[in-house]
């Protein structure tokens, strides 16, 4: 966790995005690290975390994070939430919190709020078309796969 | 939505990932789509949206999408809706539902009921430590950053 914090901290100085680190441990060892990248990478999915899990994924060679654990400076938004949950490592661990987050100008509570609500009740609103059009590909899924853990 | 529904079909066909696509629109013109790529590049956040929400920020050179819309082959899993928050488009239409992905052995529907859990009650368990050494970097973000809109 103190490598993180220290991702974190210097983060601040290089301004590369916000405040955030995170590290990705296997076996007691670090095998990926990395700061937010929002600012520097033009994109707003690379946090931390989410940046983390890429390079991890890599160096293993799988798109599963078992038997790693995370350790975030802050507490996962619910997009690297939803990513820890995708990788599946052990466990994770974090420092600072979502409240941290917001009172540092960071949305991340805000969107823990908003996730709950219905798709179009939200303040981005989601609107559904063409359900039955889309579902076909669920069908072919179904019936061309038979085993692949995802 | 008809493009985002075909990509995710032709994924089923190419088993780069998952049957999902997903297009950014900006004045009427896509701007940017793709596939799920979690297997072909052993990737978890390689979802259709995250893919075309980084490709569109690098056509745009933006971490913003405003004034874009996002079509989605089925409503984005929370790690998505979290990236669609982070990037701003003005909304969102999604195709199938979570209930169609979870139909189809994905767990969108599973991590949306998991989110609002307590951390430490979640079943990829979050626990914390180290909070103040953690909020250090917060008081020197806000120390240093006057208006970054973030």
């Amino acid at each position: 966790m103190s490598r993180a914090i220290e991702l974190a901290a210097n983060n601040v100085e290089k301004m590369n995005g916000g405040p955030f680190g995170a590290v990705v441990v296997k076996d007691g060892k670090i095998i990926a690290e990395a700061g937010n990248r929002v600012l520097s990478d033009n994109d707003p999915t690379a946090h931390a975390e989410i940046v983390a899990i890429r390079k991890a994924c890599e160096v293993l060679g799988t798109y599963q994070l078992e038997n790693c654990e995370i350790y975030a400076s802050c507490e996962p938004c619910p997009m690297c939430l939803g990513a820890i949950y995708w990788a599946r490592p052990g466990k994770y661990y974090y420092a600072a919190t979502r409240d941290d987050a917001a009172d540092a100008g960071f949305d991340d509570s805000y969107i823990y709020k908003e996730l709950p609500r219905q798709p179009h009740e939200r303040s981005i609103k989601g609107i559904q078309i063409m359900q039955e059009e889309a579902r076909d590909a669920f069908k072919r899924w179904k019936n061309s796969v038979k085993e692949i853990p995802y």
